[in-house]
Protein backbone atom coordinates (compact mmCIF):
# COMPACT_ATOMS: atom_id res chain seq x y z
CA UNK A 1 0.00 0.00 0.00
CA UNK A 2 1.15 3.73 -0.75
CA UNK A 3 2.66 5.34 2.13
CA UNK A 4 -0.07 7.35 4.38
CA UNK A 5 0.57 10.24 6.99
CA UNK A 6 0.60 9.57 10.23
CA UNK A 7 -2.57 10.47 10.98
CA UNK A 8 -4.14 8.13 8.19
CA UNK A 9 -2.01 5.66 9.17
CA UNK A 10 -3.42 5.48 12.82
CA UNK A 11 -6.82 5.16 11.29
CA UNK A 12 -5.77 1.84 9.51
CA UNK A 13 -3.92 0.44 11.82
CA UNK A 14 -6.67 1.02 14.37
CA UNK A 15 -9.07 -0.51 11.56
CA UNK A 16 -6.78 -3.55 10.61
CA UNK A 17 -6.68 -4.69 14.71
CA UNK A 18 -10.43 -4.13 15.37
CA UNK A 19 -10.98 -6.88 12.24
CA UNK A 20 -8.19 -9.32 13.16
CA UNK A 21 -9.02 -10.18 16.79
CA UNK A 22 -6.57 -12.33 18.38
CA UNK A 23 -4.36 -13.12 15.62
CA UNK A 24 -0.65 -11.89 16.76
CA UNK A 25 0.54 -9.49 13.79
CA UNK A 26 4.69 -8.90 13.96
CA UNK A 27 6.29 -5.49 13.65
CA UNK A 28 7.22 -6.37 10.61
CA UNK A 29 4.32 -6.66 8.59
CA UNK A 30 3.16 -3.70 9.96
CA UNK A 31 6.01 -1.31 9.28
CA UNK A 32 6.21 -3.30 5.68
CA UNK A 33 2.54 -2.56 5.14
CA UNK A 34 3.23 1.23 6.04
CA UNK A 35 6.45 1.50 4.70
CA UNK A 36 7.86 3.20 7.98
CA UNK A 37 10.52 2.80 10.85
CA UNK A 38 9.57 0.20 13.26
CA UNK A 39 10.39 2.60 15.87
CA UNK A 40 7.09 4.82 14.54
CA UNK A 41 4.88 1.75 14.52
CA UNK A 42 5.83 1.59 17.98
CA UNK A 43 4.75 4.56 19.13
CA UNK A 44 1.51 4.59 17.29
CA UNK A 45 0.16 0.79 18.84
CA UNK A 46 1.02 3.06 22.44
CA UNK A 47 -1.80 5.54 21.48
CA UNK A 48 -3.85 3.00 19.82
CA UNK A 49 -3.31 0.50 23.55
CA UNK A 50 -3.95 3.41 25.00
CA UNK A 51 -7.39 4.57 23.72
CA UNK A 52 -8.36 0.60 23.67
CA UNK A 53 -7.54 0.64 27.39
CA UNK A 54 -9.16 3.39 28.56
CA UNK A 55 -12.32 3.15 26.39
CA UNK A 56 -12.51 -0.50 27.78
CA UNK A 57 -12.59 -2.18 24.10
CA UNK A 58 -9.89 -4.71 25.02
CA UNK A 59 -6.17 -5.18 25.84
CA UNK A 60 -3.37 -4.55 22.86
CA UNK A 61 -0.98 -7.16 23.85
CA UNK A 62 2.66 -6.57 22.98
CA UNK A 63 5.03 -9.69 22.36
CA UNK A 64 9.02 -8.55 22.57
CA UNK A 65 11.32 -10.80 20.28
CA UNK A 66 12.11 -12.21 17.12
CA UNK A 67 8.76 -14.13 17.07
CA UNK A 68 7.11 -10.71 18.36
CA UNK A 69 4.06 -8.48 17.58
CA UNK A 70 0.95 -6.99 18.81
CA UNK A 71 -2.55 -9.12 19.27
CA UNK A 72 -5.67 -7.38 19.70
CA UNK A 73 -7.88 -9.30 22.35
CA UNK A 74 -11.60 -7.76 22.76
CA UNK A 75 -12.92 -7.44 26.29
CA UNK A 76 -15.59 -5.32 27.82
CA UNK A 77 -15.23 -3.42 31.03
CA UNK A 78 -17.47 -4.69 33.72
CA UNK A 79 -19.39 -1.50 34.90
CA UNK A 80 -20.41 -1.00 31.06
CA UNK A 81 -21.67 -4.60 30.75
CA UNK A 82 -23.62 -4.69 34.07
CA UNK A 83 -25.26 -1.52 32.89
CA UNK A 84 -25.97 -3.00 29.32
CA UNK A 85 -27.59 -6.42 30.89
CA UNK A 86 -29.50 -4.54 33.45
CA UNK A 87 -31.18 -2.82 30.38
CA UNK A 88 -31.67 -6.66 29.04
CA UNK A 89 -32.86 -7.77 32.48
CA UNK A 90 -35.82 -5.32 32.36
CA UNK A 91 -37.00 -5.76 28.41
CA UNK A 92 -36.86 -9.61 29.66
CA UNK A 93 -39.26 -9.18 32.57
CA UNK A 94 -42.18 -8.11 30.38
CA UNK A 95 -45.00 -10.26 30.86
CA UNK A 96 -45.63 -11.68 27.11
CA UNK A 97 -42.35 -12.71 27.37
CA UNK A 98 -43.59 -15.88 29.21
CA UNK A 99 -44.38 -19.16 27.46
CA UNK A 100 -45.88 -22.21 28.23
CA UNK A 101 -43.51 -24.45 30.60
CA UNK A 102 -41.71 -21.32 31.96
CA UNK A 103 -39.99 -20.40 28.60
CA UNK A 104 -38.90 -17.12 27.82
CA UNK A 105 -39.24 -15.84 24.86
CA UNK A 106 -35.87 -14.72 23.64
CA UNK A 107 -35.40 -14.47 19.49
CA UNK A 108 -36.03 -11.12 19.25
CA UNK A 109 -33.24 -10.32 21.45
CA UNK A 110 -30.91 -12.95 19.80
CA UNK A 111 -32.03 -10.89 16.47
CA UNK A 112 -30.14 -7.75 17.46
CA UNK A 113 -26.40 -7.55 15.77
CA UNK A 114 -25.73 -4.89 18.54
CA UNK A 115 -26.38 -6.79 21.65
CA UNK A 116 -24.44 -9.73 20.00
CA UNK A 117 -21.81 -8.00 19.50
CA UNK A 118 -22.28 -6.62 23.46
CA UNK A 119 -22.82 -10.21 24.74
CA UNK A 120 -20.08 -11.66 22.49
CA UNK A 121 -17.21 -9.30 24.02
CA UNK A 122 -18.96 -9.86 27.47
CA UNK A 123 -18.35 -13.71 26.88
CA UNK A 124 -14.95 -13.36 25.38
CA UNK A 125 -13.99 -11.40 28.69
CA UNK A 126 -15.23 -14.66 30.92
CA UNK A 127 -13.18 -16.93 29.36
CA UNK A 128 -10.25 -14.94 28.19
CA UNK A 129 -7.79 -16.97 30.09
CA UNK A 130 -8.73 -20.46 28.64
CA UNK A 131 -7.04 -22.25 26.27
CA UNK A 132 -10.04 -23.11 23.98
CA UNK A 133 -9.73 -24.34 20.13
CA UNK A 134 -13.33 -24.10 19.05
CA UNK A 135 -16.51 -22.97 20.65
CA UNK A 136 -19.91 -25.13 20.07
CA UNK A 137 -23.45 -24.69 20.32
CA UNK A 138 -27.16 -26.50 19.96
CA UNK A 139 -29.01 -25.26 16.88
CA UNK A 140 -30.74 -22.94 17.01
CA UNK A 141 -30.51 -19.69 19.23
CA UNK A 142 -27.42 -20.82 20.60
CA UNK A 143 -25.88 -19.89 17.29
CA UNK A 144 -25.60 -16.16 16.83
CA UNK A 145 -24.33 -16.12 20.45
CA UNK A 146 -21.37 -18.56 19.67
CA UNK A 147 -20.98 -16.50 16.62
CA UNK A 148 -21.11 -13.18 18.00
CA UNK A 149 -18.66 -15.13 20.96
CA UNK A 150 -16.27 -16.35 18.18
CA UNK A 151 -15.93 -12.94 16.23
CA UNK A 152 -13.97 -11.84 19.11
CA UNK A 153 -12.38 -14.74 19.82
CA UNK A 154 -11.23 -15.68 16.61
CA UNK A 155 -12.20 -19.35 17.16
CA UNK A 156 -14.43 -21.57 14.84
CA UNK A 157 -17.87 -22.90 16.02
CA UNK A 158 -18.92 -26.03 15.83
CA UNK A 159 -23.13 -26.59 15.18
CA UNK A 160 -24.69 -29.72 17.24
CA UNK A 161 -27.88 -30.73 15.33
CA UNK A 162 -30.91 -31.52 16.61
CA UNK A 163 -31.42 -34.41 13.85
CA UNK A 164 -28.82 -36.06 11.52
CA UNK A 165 -28.71 -34.22 8.02
CA UNK A 166 -28.16 -35.19 4.91
CA UNK A 167 -25.45 -32.39 4.24
CA UNK A 168 -23.73 -33.06 7.05
CA UNK A 169 -22.03 -36.35 6.46
CA UNK A 170 -21.42 -39.49 9.04
CA UNK A 171 -22.07 -38.36 12.27
CA UNK A 172 -22.63 -39.06 16.27
CA UNK A 173 -25.58 -38.90 18.09
CA UNK A 174 -26.53 -39.49 21.43
CA UNK A 175 -29.85 -39.54 23.80
CA UNK A 176 -30.06 -37.06 26.29
CA UNK A 177 -32.55 -36.50 29.35
CA UNK A 178 -33.83 -32.65 28.90
CA UNK A 179 -33.54 -32.17 32.69
CA UNK A 180 -36.69 -29.86 33.05
CA UNK A 181 -39.39 -32.07 30.91
CA UNK A 182 -37.31 -35.24 31.10
CA UNK A 183 -38.00 -36.21 28.11
CA UNK A 184 -35.65 -38.43 25.55
CA UNK A 185 -34.04 -36.19 23.02
CA UNK A 186 -31.13 -36.75 20.20
CA UNK A 187 -28.74 -34.88 19.37
CA UNK A 188 -25.75 -35.36 16.56
CA UNK A 189 -22.75 -33.72 15.12
CA UNK A 190 -20.70 -34.57 12.33
CA UNK A 191 -17.49 -36.95 12.35
CA UNK A 192 -15.76 -34.35 10.54
CA UNK A 193 -16.82 -31.32 12.36
CA UNK A 194 -14.60 -31.92 15.66
CA UNK A 195 -11.31 -33.09 16.12
CA UNK A 196 -9.94 -35.53 18.85
CA UNK A 197 -8.42 -33.61 22.19
CA UNK A 198 -9.89 -29.87 20.84
CA UNK A 199 -11.24 -27.73 24.43
CA UNK A 200 -14.15 -26.37 23.68
CA UNK A 201 -16.12 -23.77 25.17
CA UNK A 202 -20.00 -24.25 24.92
CA UNK A 203 -22.66 -21.57 24.50
CA UNK A 204 -26.09 -21.75 24.84
CA UNK A 205 -28.60 -18.83 24.98
CA UNK A 206 -31.17 -20.50 28.08
CA UNK A 207 -30.57 -22.88 30.49
CA UNK A 208 -32.97 -24.80 33.23
CA UNK A 209 -31.69 -27.70 34.45
CA UNK A 210 -28.84 -27.80 32.06
CA UNK A 211 -29.52 -31.18 30.31
CA UNK A 212 -28.82 -29.79 27.03
CA UNK A 213 -25.95 -28.33 28.15
CA UNK A 214 -24.97 -31.85 29.96
CA UNK A 215 -26.14 -33.67 26.66
CA UNK A 216 -23.19 -31.65 24.94
CA UNK A 217 -21.05 -32.83 27.27
CA UNK A 218 -21.50 -36.14 26.73
CA UNK A 219 -21.51 -35.63 22.62
CA UNK A 220 -17.79 -33.97 23.57
CA UNK A 221 -16.80 -37.31 25.53
CA UNK A 222 -17.70 -39.77 22.54
CA UNK A 223 -14.76 -37.20 20.06
CA UNK A 224 -12.15 -37.16 22.89
CA UNK A 225 -12.62 -33.55 23.44
CA UNK A 226 -12.94 -31.46 26.55
CA UNK A 227 -14.78 -28.75 27.94
CA UNK A 228 -12.63 -25.68 28.59
CA UNK A 229 -15.92 -23.52 29.91
CA UNK A 230 -19.73 -23.14 29.34
CA UNK A 231 -21.50 -20.13 29.37
CA UNK A 232 -24.66 -19.11 28.93
CA UNK A 233 -26.97 -16.00 28.63
CA UNK A 234 -29.81 -16.72 30.99
CA UNK A 235 -30.28 -19.32 33.67
CA UNK A 236 -33.55 -20.49 34.94
CA UNK A 237 -32.20 -20.08 38.81
CA UNK A 238 -36.07 -21.65 39.71
CA UNK A 239 -34.65 -25.17 40.10
CA UNK A 240 -32.79 -25.66 43.65
CA UNK A 241 -29.21 -27.03 43.41
CA UNK A 242 -29.76 -30.19 44.00
CA UNK A 243 -31.66 -30.45 40.82
CA UNK A 244 -29.22 -28.64 38.69
CA UNK A 245 -27.18 -30.82 36.65
CA UNK A 246 -24.16 -28.68 35.73
CA UNK A 247 -22.38 -26.31 38.26
CA UNK A 248 -19.53 -24.83 36.17
CA UNK A 249 -20.69 -22.05 33.67
CA UNK A 250 -20.87 -18.49 33.53
CA UNK A 251 -24.28 -16.85 32.93
CA UNK A 252 -24.93 -12.94 31.84
CA UNK A 253 -28.42 -13.29 33.55
CA UNK A 254 -30.70 -15.19 35.86
CA UNK A 255 -34.68 -16.10 36.01
CA UNK A 256 -35.25 -16.02 39.99
CA UNK A 257 -38.91 -16.27 39.72
CA UNK A 258 -42.08 -16.63 37.17
CA UNK A 259 -45.35 -16.65 38.12
CA UNK A 260 -46.86 -18.29 35.09
CA UNK A 261 -50.29 -17.26 36.29
CA UNK A 262 -49.50 -13.52 36.23
CA UNK A 263 -46.42 -13.55 34.34
CA UNK A 264 -44.90 -11.76 36.85
CA UNK A 265 -40.87 -12.41 36.38
CA UNK A 266 -38.31 -11.21 38.02
CA UNK A 267 -35.00 -11.24 35.88
CA UNK A 268 -31.54 -10.04 37.95
CA UNK A 269 -27.55 -9.79 36.29
CA UNK A 270 -26.25 -13.60 36.31
CA UNK A 271 -22.81 -15.03 38.06
CA UNK A 272 -20.62 -13.13 35.83
CA UNK A 273 -21.04 -10.27 38.00
CA UNK A 274 -21.04 -12.39 41.32
CA UNK B 1 -14.76 11.31 27.92
CA UNK B 2 -11.70 12.95 28.57
CA UNK B 3 -10.23 15.24 25.93
CA UNK B 4 -8.15 13.73 24.01
CA UNK B 5 -5.26 14.86 21.84
CA UNK B 6 -5.63 14.60 18.20
CA UNK B 7 -4.18 11.14 17.36
CA UNK B 8 -5.84 9.36 20.16
CA UNK B 9 -9.07 11.08 19.05
CA UNK B 10 -9.04 9.95 15.19
CA UNK B 11 -8.28 6.11 16.94
CA UNK B 12 -11.84 6.14 19.28
CA UNK B 13 -13.45 7.86 16.18
CA UNK B 14 -12.33 5.24 14.07
CA UNK B 15 -13.40 2.32 16.16
CA UNK B 16 -16.45 4.15 17.20
CA UNK B 17 -17.39 4.48 13.40
CA UNK B 18 -16.46 0.57 12.58
CA UNK B 19 -18.84 -0.86 15.58
CA UNK B 20 -21.41 1.22 14.61
CA UNK B 21 -21.93 0.62 10.60
CA UNK B 22 -25.36 2.09 8.98
CA UNK B 23 -26.07 4.19 12.20
CA UNK B 24 -26.45 8.09 11.47
CA UNK B 25 -23.73 10.19 14.37
CA UNK B 26 -24.29 13.60 14.59
CA UNK B 27 -21.28 15.86 14.27
CA UNK B 28 -22.82 17.37 17.50
CA UNK B 29 -22.33 13.92 19.30
CA UNK B 30 -18.86 13.98 18.12
CA UNK B 31 -17.77 17.39 19.58
CA UNK B 32 -19.66 17.03 22.84
CA UNK B 33 -18.26 13.45 23.12
CA UNK B 34 -14.33 14.96 22.54
CA UNK B 35 -15.14 18.34 23.72
CA UNK B 36 -14.08 19.41 20.48
CA UNK B 37 -14.69 21.98 17.46
CA UNK B 38 -17.24 20.47 14.81
CA UNK B 39 -14.65 21.68 12.24
CA UNK B 40 -11.59 19.51 13.83
CA UNK B 41 -14.01 16.46 13.89
CA UNK B 42 -14.93 17.08 10.25
CA UNK B 43 -11.27 17.28 9.43
CA UNK B 44 -10.74 13.87 11.43
CA UNK B 45 -13.72 12.81 9.43
CA UNK B 46 -12.27 13.73 6.27
CA UNK B 47 -9.15 11.80 7.19
CA UNK B 48 -10.95 8.70 8.02
CA UNK B 49 -13.69 8.99 4.73
CA UNK B 50 -10.02 8.86 2.69
CA UNK B 51 -8.65 5.63 4.18
CA UNK B 52 -11.67 3.76 4.67
CA UNK B 53 -12.35 4.53 0.90
CA UNK B 54 -8.52 3.84 -0.41
CA UNK B 55 -8.97 0.38 1.27
CA UNK B 56 -11.76 -0.53 0.32
CA UNK B 57 -13.32 -1.10 3.42
CA UNK B 58 -16.60 1.03 2.83
CA UNK B 59 -18.36 4.01 2.47
CA UNK B 60 -18.26 6.93 5.11
CA UNK B 61 -21.46 9.52 4.09
CA UNK B 62 -21.63 12.50 5.10
CA UNK B 63 -25.22 14.51 5.66
CA UNK B 64 -25.05 18.17 5.73
CA UNK B 65 -27.78 20.30 7.66
CA UNK B 66 -29.19 20.24 11.02
CA UNK B 67 -30.15 16.57 11.17
CA UNK B 68 -26.82 15.87 9.35
CA UNK B 69 -24.01 13.29 10.58
CA UNK B 70 -21.40 10.76 9.23
CA UNK B 71 -22.48 7.29 8.64
CA UNK B 72 -20.47 3.95 7.71
CA UNK B 73 -22.08 1.91 5.28
CA UNK B 74 -19.43 -1.14 5.21
CA UNK B 75 -18.60 -2.31 1.41
CA UNK B 76 -15.83 -4.42 0.24
CA UNK B 77 -13.78 -3.85 -2.65
CA UNK B 78 -15.17 -6.29 -5.76
CA UNK B 79 -11.26 -7.47 -6.83
CA UNK B 80 -10.68 -8.06 -2.98
CA UNK B 81 -14.06 -9.75 -2.82
CA UNK B 82 -13.54 -11.92 -6.12
CA UNK B 83 -9.98 -12.93 -4.63
CA UNK B 84 -11.39 -14.20 -1.60
CA UNK B 85 -14.61 -15.79 -3.50
CA UNK B 86 -11.55 -17.62 -5.97
CA UNK B 87 -9.84 -19.16 -3.42
CA UNK B 88 -13.29 -20.34 -1.01
CA UNK B 89 -13.99 -22.41 -4.74
CA UNK B 90 -10.58 -23.77 -4.48
CA UNK B 91 -11.49 -24.91 -1.51
CA UNK B 92 -14.85 -26.71 -2.20
CA UNK B 93 -13.80 -28.51 -5.44
CA UNK B 94 -11.97 -30.71 -2.56
CA UNK B 95 -13.73 -34.64 -3.17
CA UNK B 96 -14.17 -35.76 0.27
CA UNK B 97 -17.19 -32.46 0.27
CA UNK B 98 -19.28 -34.08 -2.13
CA UNK B 99 -21.75 -35.41 -0.31
CA UNK B 100 -24.97 -37.67 -1.03
CA UNK B 101 -27.71 -36.26 -3.74
CA UNK B 102 -24.81 -33.55 -4.81
CA UNK B 103 -24.79 -31.98 -2.00
CA UNK B 104 -21.88 -30.34 -0.61
CA UNK B 105 -20.09 -30.05 2.76
CA UNK B 106 -19.78 -26.09 3.95
CA UNK B 107 -20.32 -26.29 7.65
CA UNK B 108 -16.74 -26.03 8.25
CA UNK B 109 -15.91 -23.04 6.07
CA UNK B 110 -19.36 -21.27 7.70
CA UNK B 111 -17.72 -21.94 11.12
CA UNK B 112 -14.73 -19.63 10.14
CA UNK B 113 -16.07 -15.88 11.90
CA UNK B 114 -13.33 -14.31 9.53
CA UNK B 115 -14.51 -16.02 6.26
CA UNK B 116 -17.94 -14.83 7.56
CA UNK B 117 -17.32 -11.72 8.33
CA UNK B 118 -16.07 -11.09 4.62
CA UNK B 119 -19.39 -12.71 3.04
CA UNK B 120 -21.04 -10.10 5.36
CA UNK B 121 -19.41 -7.73 3.91
CA UNK B 122 -19.66 -8.97 0.41
CA UNK B 123 -23.79 -9.26 0.65
CA UNK B 124 -23.52 -5.37 2.25
CA UNK B 125 -22.02 -4.28 -0.76
CA UNK B 126 -24.20 -6.13 -3.14
CA UNK B 127 -27.74 -5.13 -1.11
CA UNK B 128 -26.11 -1.82 -0.74
CA UNK B 129 -28.71 0.40 -2.53
CA UNK B 130 -32.54 -1.60 -1.16
CA UNK B 131 -34.74 -0.64 1.38
CA UNK B 132 -34.18 -3.34 3.65
CA UNK B 133 -36.01 -3.78 7.41
CA UNK B 134 -34.80 -6.88 8.21
CA UNK B 135 -32.49 -10.29 7.29
CA UNK B 136 -34.66 -13.56 6.80
CA UNK B 137 -32.92 -17.33 6.52
CA UNK B 138 -34.39 -20.76 7.80
CA UNK B 139 -32.40 -22.60 10.38
CA UNK B 140 -29.70 -24.16 10.41
CA UNK B 141 -26.53 -23.08 7.87
CA UNK B 142 -27.82 -20.23 6.73
CA UNK B 143 -27.83 -18.55 9.94
CA UNK B 144 -24.17 -17.42 10.28
CA UNK B 145 -24.62 -15.86 7.03
CA UNK B 146 -27.60 -14.38 7.88
CA UNK B 147 -26.11 -12.58 11.28
CA UNK B 148 -22.55 -11.73 9.34
CA UNK B 149 -24.68 -9.79 6.65
CA UNK B 150 -26.85 -8.05 9.48
CA UNK B 151 -23.73 -7.03 11.28
CA UNK B 152 -22.55 -5.15 8.42
CA UNK B 153 -26.00 -3.52 7.84
CA UNK B 154 -27.25 -3.00 11.22
CA UNK B 155 -30.18 -4.81 10.72
CA UNK B 156 -32.29 -7.20 12.74
CA UNK B 157 -32.25 -11.14 12.09
CA UNK B 158 -35.78 -13.61 12.02
CA UNK B 159 -34.95 -17.17 11.66
CA UNK B 160 -37.48 -19.74 10.23
CA UNK B 161 -37.83 -23.09 11.87
CA UNK B 162 -38.12 -26.35 10.50
CA UNK B 163 -40.85 -27.42 12.85
CA UNK B 164 -42.45 -24.88 15.50
CA UNK B 165 -40.98 -24.68 18.70
CA UNK B 166 -42.34 -24.21 22.11
CA UNK B 167 -40.00 -21.15 22.67
CA UNK B 168 -41.47 -19.08 20.14
CA UNK B 169 -44.67 -18.73 21.31
CA UNK B 170 -47.54 -18.98 18.29
CA UNK B 171 -46.54 -19.42 14.46
CA UNK B 172 -47.85 -19.45 11.03
CA UNK B 173 -46.51 -22.73 9.03
CA UNK B 174 -46.38 -23.22 5.92
CA UNK B 175 -45.50 -26.59 3.33
CA UNK B 176 -43.34 -26.06 0.68
CA UNK B 177 -41.99 -28.80 -1.90
CA UNK B 178 -38.36 -28.79 -1.97
CA UNK B 179 -37.60 -28.31 -5.67
CA UNK B 180 -34.55 -30.60 -5.59
CA UNK B 181 -35.99 -33.48 -3.96
CA UNK B 182 -40.07 -32.91 -4.47
CA UNK B 183 -40.39 -33.89 -1.21
CA UNK B 184 -42.96 -31.66 1.02
CA UNK B 185 -41.95 -30.29 4.23
CA UNK B 186 -42.75 -27.54 6.23
CA UNK B 187 -41.58 -24.56 7.51
CA UNK B 188 -42.86 -22.07 10.26
CA UNK B 189 -42.00 -18.30 11.74
CA UNK B 190 -43.64 -16.97 15.00
CA UNK B 191 -46.16 -14.46 14.74
CA UNK B 192 -43.96 -11.90 16.74
CA UNK B 193 -40.91 -12.09 15.12
CA UNK B 194 -41.98 -10.39 11.65
CA UNK B 195 -43.85 -7.21 11.53
CA UNK B 196 -46.44 -6.18 8.28
CA UNK B 197 -45.44 -4.58 5.35
CA UNK B 198 -41.22 -5.45 6.53
CA UNK B 199 -39.04 -5.22 3.57
CA UNK B 200 -37.23 -8.53 3.99
CA UNK B 201 -33.63 -9.40 2.24
CA UNK B 202 -33.61 -13.12 2.46
CA UNK B 203 -29.99 -14.82 3.02
CA UNK B 204 -28.80 -18.80 2.58
CA UNK B 205 -26.12 -20.85 2.04
CA UNK B 206 -26.72 -23.07 -0.50
CA UNK B 207 -29.61 -23.41 -3.39
CA UNK B 208 -30.57 -26.15 -5.82
CA UNK B 209 -33.96 -25.20 -7.03
CA UNK B 210 -34.58 -22.78 -5.30
CA UNK B 211 -37.86 -24.63 -3.28
CA UNK B 212 -36.62 -23.19 0.31
CA UNK B 213 -35.99 -19.77 -1.00
CA UNK B 214 -39.32 -19.99 -2.56
CA UNK B 215 -40.83 -21.43 0.54
CA UNK B 216 -39.81 -18.68 2.56
CA UNK B 217 -41.05 -16.09 -0.12
CA UNK B 218 -44.64 -17.79 0.11
CA UNK B 219 -44.46 -17.47 4.17
CA UNK B 220 -43.78 -13.80 3.36
CA UNK B 221 -47.07 -13.64 1.84
CA UNK B 222 -48.52 -14.88 4.97
CA UNK B 223 -46.95 -12.10 6.83
CA UNK B 224 -47.99 -9.39 3.87
CA UNK B 225 -44.18 -8.46 4.07
CA UNK B 226 -42.16 -7.97 0.66
CA UNK B 227 -38.84 -9.34 -0.49
CA UNK B 228 -36.01 -6.42 -0.81
CA UNK B 229 -34.07 -9.44 -2.25
CA UNK B 230 -32.32 -12.67 -2.54
CA UNK B 231 -28.80 -13.47 -1.36
CA UNK B 232 -27.27 -17.21 -1.65
CA UNK B 233 -23.53 -18.15 -0.60
CA UNK B 234 -23.44 -21.15 -2.92
CA UNK B 235 -25.83 -22.20 -5.98
CA UNK B 236 -25.64 -25.18 -7.74
CA UNK B 237 -26.27 -24.38 -11.64
CA UNK B 238 -26.41 -27.85 -12.69
CA UNK B 239 -30.19 -27.55 -12.96
CA UNK B 240 -31.45 -26.27 -16.49
CA UNK B 241 -32.53 -22.29 -15.88
CA UNK B 242 -36.45 -24.01 -17.00
CA UNK B 243 -36.09 -25.83 -13.41
CA UNK B 244 -35.31 -23.10 -11.38
CA UNK B 245 -38.05 -21.73 -9.37
CA UNK B 246 -36.33 -17.86 -9.06
CA UNK B 247 -34.84 -15.70 -11.64
CA UNK B 248 -33.56 -13.18 -9.46
CA UNK B 249 -31.12 -13.46 -6.77
CA UNK B 250 -27.42 -12.67 -5.92
CA UNK B 251 -24.88 -15.91 -5.42
CA UNK B 252 -21.54 -15.68 -4.83
CA UNK B 253 -20.45 -19.20 -6.00
CA UNK B 254 -21.67 -21.50 -8.75
CA UNK B 255 -21.69 -25.46 -8.46
CA UNK B 256 -21.50 -25.25 -12.55
CA UNK B 257 -20.84 -29.53 -12.87
CA UNK B 258 -20.79 -32.32 -10.09
CA UNK B 259 -19.79 -36.03 -10.88
CA UNK B 260 -20.93 -38.13 -8.43
CA UNK B 261 -18.61 -41.23 -9.21
CA UNK B 262 -15.76 -39.48 -9.65
CA UNK B 263 -16.27 -36.74 -6.97
CA UNK B 264 -15.25 -34.28 -9.01
CA UNK B 265 -16.53 -30.70 -8.96
CA UNK B 266 -16.34 -27.37 -10.55
CA UNK B 267 -17.23 -24.12 -8.64
CA UNK B 268 -16.67 -20.58 -9.94
CA UNK B 269 -17.27 -17.19 -8.19
CA UNK B 270 -21.06 -16.38 -9.02
CA UNK B 271 -23.11 -14.12 -10.44
CA UNK B 272 -22.38 -11.61 -8.24
CA UNK B 273 -19.23 -11.26 -10.21
CA UNK B 274 -21.06 -10.50 -13.55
Amino acid sequence: MKKLKRSARLVEMTQYLLMRPHTLISLTAFADRYQSAKSSISEDLAIIKEVFEEEGLGELHTLAGAAGGVKYMPKMDKNEAKTIIERVCHQLEQPERVLPGGYLYLTDLLGQPGLLADVGRMFATAFAGRDIDVIMTVETKGIPLAYATASCMNLPVVIVRRDNKVTEGSAVSINYVSGSTKRIQTMSLARRALKEQSRVLIIDDFMKAGGTVQGMMDLLFEFNAKVAGVGVFVESGELGTEERLLEDYVSLAKLTSVDLRTKQMTIVPGNFFD
